[in-house]
């Protein structure tokens, strides 16, 4: 330990912190995998209920395992009266991520096992909170509306509720099962920020909604949770396909950056990002708009001449370069981006923070508690020594 | 940063994640600056008011610009009717901790400079949640008992109204003094786990009170802020001077812990405690029941002694072998020692925060993003091939 060497402000970047068996990224391949399989494959063939299981149970369950997991996260879906009743209190320009962060917190009083800490209360308080999570970013935008909240709908898958929920409207089942294909993608990328926010307050012990009220926090950042917001905000900035050319280039050449483009990890095209492609494609099929699929595909073509002619080197979109236009598509307001990140990531989370409390390393894994240089005064030293304010000079 | 050492399960012990002008502690020498001036000389001539605003701004204020502070904390005591009625929804039994980490979120939608990224608006908003935190805690449980939460009294310092609002009796001078004391001590302890929790949310650009809420996160946690809690247990388990010494030596020869006794930083024994231990002597010699000092002293004498006879080594109390006793003299329910903490360390929580939001360093440091060695199965490999479910066996 007294050999480390200077790791400051470098944001922990390829510091090793713990292992992990949820999910790996390999960014030369362009492969993102959750419990060893492939998200590609998950997206193809599997849904977010699924997934969720695969996540906190480490590997795929059968059908009736499928079964049971289903209808635990239908029969969680109800949010406590109360619950609501608190949402309504608040002003309706509430921010929906300050919004979730209170409600987590006030749910607490609603779990009977809040206190439970063995891994199986762990799994059972994190299919309440994951089945929620939906209903009340739901609930707030119909509560700041000044609309009653919706029940959840047993019958629908939970991606298809979700929407349910929050339009009034049943979607329809491509829509839904894209949105679902949308859950899936983003519920899980290993340590970020909020991942490890949520797996630094669980290193405390605290309890998995302490933690996941965290992790909330975390992704309510702009640096985090909030690209694919200003993906859309660029979309609607830049409006004609005419403009684009020359927007991208002064951009470039100005030293800024295309939002949603590059990623510090993949150096190929984000897998996730190919298949966002693809779903926006669908919904402007669906639709006839092509509008912002054609904006989208314009500012990647010209983000890859101008990147290879500036830079002499190849760029690639991200997930969060399709993922704003789709929500867009599918009707959902912008300032509910970040909490449909949050809807799904908190399967992550979850499987996180539970690996975090149930660490196989021996001796038990330490809570984080990280160091810094003291670069300030001293006592005694340059003018420190304590004066009682009635001597001091005003 | 390709050769950083193996730092995987140590909580980032050692790990320097950045610079500081906050605080420091000197473990060998029993040292603990805030901002420069030795928490000595704050606790003995300074006021929480006084501390919070050098730990906020950096230096000690003049008369005038500590007038002006105070009204502002005071002016800011009050919560908004609708967080009262926020906490009037929730069971009764819901823990204290959550309670508060509910309430910062909700207090978003109230702050109107909430967004506002500047550093006079950051400490403008953190007036504002440290005069609120204190009135949150005494209202939580005023609240939980079906009474009406008091309003705060402009007239009494923070630490006075703080006992006030909880009691709904005047405190006496001395003991509102002390707890003023017991303030100071709490208010900053570097990068512990909480203020890494609240720094690591900041570090996304999430905002001041996203980030607080991840530290009361941390804080709830009971490797964290618990231990006050866990020392006052012990003495109402052991309750009698006379069965202390098989008590201790019984816990030690089992290999177990004396609950406050020992810290990782301090070698000698905590400037903190010391202090503490003369506010639980005034307590007792006030109320004429010496009971818990007793205890106190016949545990601290025995755990010394047995500690000697048993490792070869000396063992010191540090700052929560003392606390717990402290507030329970001073009347206030276990289960908010925790809160109580809270309300003092918010002051350096802030700090952190703004500090991590404004940090010198250049280029600006990172988000805090650690990365992890990922040791669970690869797609393809062990029979992590997607099989979709009705193929499945069983």
């Amino acid at each position: 330990m007294k050999d480390l060497p200077d790791t400051k402000n470098i944001g922990l970047r390829g510091v090793k912190v713990a292992d992990t068996r949820i999910s790996d990224v390999d960014g030369e391949k362009g492969i993102l995998i959750y419990r060893g399989f492939n998200v590609v494959d998950l997206a193809q063939f599997s849904t977010f209920e699924e997934v969720s299981f695969l996540l906190l149970y480490g590997r795929l369950p059968t059908r009736e395992e499928l079964k049971v997991f289903q209808s635990g996260l239908v029969s969680e879906r109800g949010v406590p009266e109360a619950v609501l009743r608190c949402l309504q209190m608040m002003p309706s320009s509430t921010d929906p991520m300050d919004v979730l962060q209170a409600a987590i917190s006030i749910l607490t009083g609603f779990d009977p096992q809040l206190r439970e800490e063995t891994r199986e209360a762990n799994l059972k308080k994190a299919v309440r909170i994951i089945a929620k999570l939906s209903t009340l970013v739901a609930a707030w935008d119909r509560i700041r509306k000044g609309l009653e909240p919706l029940p959840p709908r047993p019958d629908l898958t939970h991606a298809g509720n979700f929407l349910f929920m929050l339009k009034g409207s049943l979607p329809d089942p491509e829509t839904a099962r894209d949105f679902d294909i949308c859950l899936i993608l983003h519920a899980e990328h290993s340590f970020n920020a909020s991942t490890f926010a949520g797996r630094e307050v669980a290193s405390t012990h605290a309890h998995l909604y302490a933690s996941v009220a965290a992790a909330i926090g975390a992704l309510s950042g702009e640096l985090h949770g909030g690209a694919n917001r200003q993906v859309m905000e660029m979309l609607l900035e830049i409006e004609e396909v005419n403009g684009v050319r020359s927007w991208v280039s002064e951009k470039l050449q100005k030293g800024g950056k295309i939002m949603g483009m590059g990623h510090a990890v993949y150096h190929i095209e984000d897998p996730r990002a190919t298949i966002l492609r693809g779903i926006g494609n669908r919904l402007a099929d669906r639709s006839g708009d092509r509008k912002w699929c054609r904006l989208l595909e314009a500012i990647e073509v010209a983000t890859k001449e101008e990147f290879r002619k500036l830079r002499g080197r190849e760029i690639y979109p991200n997930v969060d370069f399709f993922s704003g236009a789709v929500y867009h598509m599918m009707g959902i307001p912008r300032d509910l981006f970040t909490p449909v990140f949050a809807i799904s990531r908190i399967s992550g989370w979850s499987a996180h923070i539970i690996e975090e409390k149930f660490a196989e390393a021996q001796p038990k894994p330490e809570l984080y508690r990280p160091d810094a240089d003291y670069i300030g005064n001293y006592c005694g030293l340059q003018g420190c020594e304590y004066i009682p304010i009635e001597e001091r000079s005003s």
